[in-house]
């Protein structure tokens, strides 16, 4: 039987096996809630970068840029982090290219290379993601991207979510990271979003746009693809 | 208002801030649940080592040696990692000192010496090291060994019983680490021994004398002393 389980950050996926794996990269708020909203969006692919200046060079070959750091879009970049730079239509997304860069969303992809697959995973896609592991039939490592390293809690409760949704057929209980998140997320679950407004990332992002991000980050099942990492860039799985 | 913060694994350590704050490091299962007993218990000193070599040197100078690796006592030494060692009487221990080295705890204890104070927490004196802090008013880091630099739930678990204790006079809110161990803590208050029992590294010891050891290490305020490292050894505060 495959077992799940939960890097709480990319500082600690040194200790992580991840070789015939399959990697689930998550930051819920809000990298990969925008890339699932990009590709569903229309967007063709997505390459991620480390720095700003690689990302920016991109626009050159005709691709859109979007960047944040620090919860915010830097100066120069076409779009931030924010799922709806993708929604609200005053940049034109479909059939394009999105060269990106998130703080910690970026890095945590980028260290987990080493899997056999590397997936997206957010609320909106919860089922799709636990779809593709469940025919993958292979080891999952949630990879959560956390807050600079730390620990935070809308990725690891949405771990304890992707580990329900396996536990018939998956082994769920020979991490201790794995059973925290499972409890973590049986007490969220009622009431996802009142209980992620407890968690110290959320208040930090106490915009009005983030307000609304949040809300749109924390809806389940929403979209039913699977962002994929091939050729060095995310695309659907199809 | 000083703050509680928790870091999951020693990995994590270099993200956090020590100096001016406490750090209490934990290893339930089972390295500081040992140290409380042998102060307890009348032993003078101890030293911890990262190496048995180091350790074992101390023999000469008319030191008990304890060492534990992967769970098991270490060939050649006088004591292994269990608390009854220092209450079985086979051995005497009152007015001796020890020198010890075990696979997770001594690290997290030599990685934390940044702190203003650091001392040693259990469930056993969770009380005395809460009144400690409070004694202290100053930011609070607790310092889970882990299991080979993952984390695990029953140092998680203490985190949250100490965060707890001291939430009407210290910020507990401002960290997910903190809120999550909070969380945790409140799931396994009504049945402490029961809940850690589905721990992964609570059923990796699954020989008679860990099952006589976890019945005793997840005793609540048994013991009023706290372990504090002064002059590079820890002694019982006073």
């Amino acid at each position: 039987m495959p077992s799940v389980d939960i890097c709480f950050s990319p500082e600690l996926l040194p200790l992580y096996q991840l070789e015939g794996k399959v990697a689930v990269v998550v930051d819920i708020l809000r990298a990969t809630s925008s890339i699932v909203t990009a590709l569903a969006a229309g967007v063709t692919h997505i390459v991620p970068f480390s720095e700003l200046e690689d990302c920016q060079a991109l626009a050159a070959q005709g691709y859109l840029t979007a960047a944040e750091r620090d919860g915010r879009q830097a100066a120069g970049f076409d779009l931030g982090n924010s799922p709806f730079g993708y929604l609200d239509g005053v940049l034109p997304v479909q059939g394009r290219g999105v060269a990106i860069t998130t703080t910690n969303g970026t890095r945590a992809l980028h260290l987990s290379l080493a899997a056999d697959a590397v997936v997206i995973g957010a609320f909106l896609n919860l089922e799709a993601v636990a779809e593709f592991a469940r025919q993958q039939n292979k080891d999952v490592v949630v990879v959560c991207a956390g807050w600079k390293g730390m620990f935070n809690l809308e990725d690891t409760v949405f771990g304890g979510a992707l580990a329900e949704r396996l536990a018939a057929t998956f082994d769920t209980s020979s991490s201790d990271a794995t059973l925290a998140a499972l409890h973590l997320w049986q007490q969220a679950k009622p009431g996802l979003a009142g209980y992620l407004l407890q968690s110290a990332h959320v208040r930090r992002l106490n915009s009005l746009e983030a307000n609304k991000d949040f809300d749109y980050c924390v809806q389940v099942d929403t979209h039913r693809i699977v962002p994929i990492w091939r050729d060095g860039r995310l695309v659907v799985n199809s």
